[in-house]
């Protein structure tokens, strides 16, 4: 008898018959012996209404109460399946986070889990109960309601999973795996069946959205198996994503092509090279909130240097506005922008003993005329800041050379 | 400096434009210097269109789950008014029944009210925090969430009035207090100062839905002083129910007509008049969850009787197949139905004192070729079962035999 931690997504639950589709599936599950706790997010759209309501009220609407708010969107998922499952004759019992309890600090609207209390899930489990547990929500030492932030749900699951040792913890999404890249780009991607945890960061961070990038570092941290399925199909394995030391050796040297379409690139050009410089720069956008991706320094000439890094498009004009203000203070000559970037990466745990990965990317990229204007390298990953307008021609020219549409390859 | 609990309905708080006024007038009361509690129901509809949602996947839904969903209805008011609170410099925190905590038994989608614990409350008012409570919910023993039923709002308010020994329990409604009748049939009806509890919950009872009768008995047993007001108006003093030692002499003799439109009545003709066969006949009624209203049971005659009683009229189907049954056990002759009922009272505490009262009412009837069906007395009101289309007819002859239309009448 195993014990699954199986977590669906808003898309999953998005109507009451796609409720009781989910419900089948975890009757299923329960029916074939195993322990099922399930966790599922906010039927698709309704936290946004929430929200919506929340800055009708309030444009940037007060964190305590809109925690209490949006949380009741999982609230209602969890009665909703429930429900759905006892109607199938299956035995099952709603959790709120607060109810389990799922123990965060007190960072309204971006919550950490702190701790979890297993001991009544394991006596509603022992007692053959399935449980639903409320995703996105816990509750803080002084029983406010907190929510863990966007796409928390997946952390809810892997962090149930950890706390009660479950055998595997499911992702059920709208996609049936992860893919060697988008197959909206390359029709010839494949799914792959494993990936290690260090490639799944590299590639949910480069923007393969399956899952959310937090729950993928818990997951590695507490050695919770984790898998991505479809839950509109059936039958599928979909990808386990393991631990580096379970990897075979016929394991390929790239895993997939990852990309980033939303980068925009700015450049100081000609600011003295002195200690300190860097944080003069980049102090004022950490200060606003603005995540910076890559960043380059140029080697100096006569003292100066230019410094060059790029961030979500979304915070072009606010990162151009706080440059204004750098410029005079760092003495620097010039701001330039471009706001149409995208990133392609190449990733794979395979390159740290494998060379010439770097040299095959940039020469594929030359012979289709693509240049590169901003180079950065992880262990396990290469990548590329280029034109957007170039963007699908490089992941599929990419795709290619590094033989990803070939099984094995 | 006073204590109020104010209580807003669903269709006071139906939209985030009426949420900030309930807002701007409890950010005055507040201002005045009192300390506030408020208490909210769902925003109209709101839960109307939970239940939906529960009946698409569960004809019946699981009481527990049930309550699991509807509860948030109130938790999303909750928060939305402690933003608009928030937004206009008054200090707020909302409560949902679990972190209150208001401890309920565990009769999920019916539950009572067991124990509140004022101290987390006490001690946000003592900071100068306005406290806003989800109505209408509790939580068990064991952490499991309840809802108190349809109306049970208001039963939160006068509870939360009564655990913190609160100067006045305000209940903000669409009506801006509690009439001599309806306006809608007698438009000379007027409203009225003072009601004693008693009469309210004749009134109550008997059709003028503006408080919920559990909310009424639940404020005469803990002594909560407790009036009605408009929410839609300002500067009304509504109407306050008061305790009968505090009436004044010139407390009219008929407070008002109250009414019910969808009685049906049903008749057992020829039973044996015999001991248990009251029981006999409302027994099966009675295990079948059906309340039965106004009981007649004739003289008998030839050692057989005739036995009458009113049900809702949804009811009537259920009813008569019921006594299609109880017709064989009790040998009973006939069956006979009438579907098209009404019930009209006239309620005063002062009737104890007056005689007359019912053969002026018989009398006005009569007048007016109304043709009395049943009747049934209490201390404090008479109330008659005609046909239901003289209802209108018969509430305005009464309205004015007992002089309500006029001030002091």
């Amino acid at each position: 008898m195993a014990l699954i931690v199986q977590k669906y997504g808003g898309t999953s639950v998005g109507n009451p018959e796609r409720i009781k589709n989910v419900a089948r599936r975890v009757a299923r599950a329960s029916a074939a012996g195993d322990q099922i706790v399930v966790v599922v997010s906010a039927m698709s759209g309704e936290t946004n209404r929430l929200i919506g309501l929340a800055k009708e009220i309030q444009a940037t609407p007060d964190a305590r109460e809109l925690d209490v708010v949006v949380s009741t969107g999982e609230q209602v998922t969890i009665g909703l399946l429930c429900m759905a499952l006892i109607e199938q004759g299956v035995k099952a019992r709603s959790y709120t986070g607060a109810q389990v309890r799922i123990l965060t600090d007190s960072s309204f609207t971006k919550a950490r889990i702190l701790k979890i209390d297993e001991d009544r899930m394991r006596k509603d489990l022992d007692e053959g109960h399935v449980i639903v547990v409320a995703g996105f929500q816990g509750v803080d030492d002084l029983g406010n309601i907190t929510t863990l932030g966007r796409g928390g749900s997946d952390t809810t699951g892997v962090a149930l999973a950890a706390a009660l040792h479950a055998d595997e913890c499911q992702i059920y999404t709208d996609v049936d795996g992860v893919y060697t890249t988008d197959p909206r780009i390359v029709p010839e991607a494949r799914k792959l069946d494993r990936i290690t945890f260090e490639e799944m960061l590299e590639m949910a961070s480069l923007g393969s959205k399956i899952l959310q990038i937090r729950s993928v570092e818990f997951a590695g941290k507490y050695k919770v198996r984790l898998r991505v399925l479809s839950s509109f199909e059936e039958g599928g394995e979909g990808t386990l994503i393991t631990f580096e030391e379970d990897i075979k050796m016929e394991q390929p040297i790239i895993s997939g092509i990852a990309f980033n379409r939303d980068e925009a690139k700015l450049t100081v050009l000609g600011v003295p090279d002195r200690p300190g410089i860097a944080y003069q720069i980049l102090g004022p956008i950490a200060d606003a909130n603005i995540d910076v991706d890559m960043i380059i320094q140029n080697v100096s000439h006569d003292g100066l240097t230019d410094f060059s890094f790029t961030v979500n498009r979304n915070e072009y004009d606010r990162t151009v506005k706080i440059l204004e203000d750098v410029k005079t203070h760092a003495a620097a000559r010039e701001i330039r922008g471009d706001r149409s970037m995208a990133k392609v990466s190449v990733v794979g745990v395979g390159m740290r003993s494998h060379v010439g990965i770097a040299s095959k990317m940039f020469r594929t990229l030359a012979e289709e005329g693509i240049n590169i204007q901003m180079i950065s390298t992880s262990e396990i990953k290469i990548s590329v800041a280029i034109d957007e307008k170039y963007l699908e021609l490089a992941v599929r020219v990419l795709h290619k050379a590094f033989g990803l549409d070939q099984v094995g390859g």
